[in-house]
């Protein structure tokens, strides 16, 4: 299953209709190698589905093996795929490197989500005018076409602070460094718009930061919308023109 | 510094021009912490600039620090960040999760570059007939507007395997997973297609993997160029279509 039907509130300009639409699923799987016991090598956010194909490959990629040759036996189960290698593990899990879309690569377990008790309510025409905002601060992506932008505004509105990376994860990591630096965490009052689509990374930033509204301008993994309802987080997603979708606590919305 | 000019072809329809561009940098960040000595904790790849907030904000989210009382001095030099810290490190860098964006967690480190030496050239209007053939194999996406695309063409064009997540290098690692399953490795007669950015994950994984053309809808990074150019890899940005742009090795399209 790569897909899954979720509830959503669709905004067009003056209306609401209530709907369902499908949204994509992520979900962790763990990657093990075993010899006499089995020990966590990887978890991997991922779309279920081809899980000895993503394990072979993520493997392959990581150097731990050269070829098919080098596994004795595999064994694929729901969201686990234990690995039998025929050589001994020379890469230890402690070696990772983040890569620039890397945005969990932490401690932080799923589920680990504080509820966001904010009282903060916004109407939905200043929801619609957020993209043209980022769009606007946007300075290298519009040279280069190739970067992600994380804003933060005010309740009202305003722009607070917005960065770019090539990495999603690092511009919303930007703006909750900034927050800390000037001892405004936790950021309950402000709304958080981000370039890109809406999955478990930077939804579980945002909640850490105790940012109660998230908007982006493309879609959300299943996961995310879990954990902001879980979390009581306003989830928005395709947020284009004059028209989104609000995936969970529709209530800030007036 | 977050964008940098290149030289590329660009090839629209039956023309073909050199010209100059921007395109954003990306570039690994050391984040260490230190008591008496440094200790790498990640290594990000990121886009260089507000460094300070970024390392902040990633150790904040990943559960080190709790807010700016816990960091005693922090020191940010050119792609490395020295934190020391009020408290003891609990989190070790072992503890890592892989989020669904991160490509590279693994040990294979930066410019483990191999030399691609395939002959395979292809014409222009099998690239260009490229994304029309990823979109009709894009199932989920088509659903759910959410998911990245990775799929492998022989050198006449011909679709080999097509594999969607909702991580763009998983779903890379799941075409060279198939690979490897049907002991197909080094591809070095194939055409590797993705829907999305090509950043250092993508094009790192398809080096290792010996594919020599790497196509995208979207924008490279530096990184993906500089690896490419090293590795003797053609790599085509922005086909969109009737045109594409060639970063490196144009030797191949003929």
């Amino acid at each position: 299953m790569q897909v899954k039907k979720v509830k959503l509130t669709r905004v067009k300009d003056k209306d609401e209709t209530v709907e369902e639409d499908f949204v994509t699923i992520e979900e962790p799987l763990h990657i093990r190698v075993c010899d006499e016991n089995c020990q966590t090598f990887a978890i991997i956010m991922r779309t279920p589905g081809d899980d000895k194909e993503l394990s072979i490959g993520f493997l392959y990629s990581e150097g731990v093996i050269e070829g098919l040759d080098d596994i004795r036996e595999i064994e694929v189960r729901d969201n686990t795929v234990d690995v039998w290698l025929n050589k001994e593990l020379k890469v230890r899990a402690r070696d990772l490197i983040v890569s620039s879309s890397c945005g969990v690569c932490g401690r932080a377990f799923l589920y680990m989500v504080s509820i966001i008790k904010s009282e903060t309510k916004v109407n939905k025409e200043l929801i619609f005018s957020l993209p043209e905002k980022l769009k606007q601060g946007q300075n290298a992506f519009n040279i280069t076409g190739g970067l992600h932008a994380s804003a933060l505004f005010t309740k009202n509105g305003k722009l607070v602070y917005i960065y770019e990376d090539v990495g999603r994860h690092n511009a919303v990591d930007k703006v909750i460094g900034r927050l800390i630096l000037e001892k405004k965490l936790p950021a309950d009052s402000h709304i958080m718009q981000v370039s890109g689509r809406l999955g478990y990374e930077i939804v579980s930033k945002a909640i850490k930061a105790g940012i109660p509204i998230i908007c982006g301008i493309s879609a959300p993994t299943s996961l995310a919308i879990d954990m902001a309802e879980e979390a009581g987080v306003t989830l928005i997603g395709f947020l284009r023109g004059k028209s989104f979708n609000v995936y969970t606590h529709k209530e800030r919305i007036v």
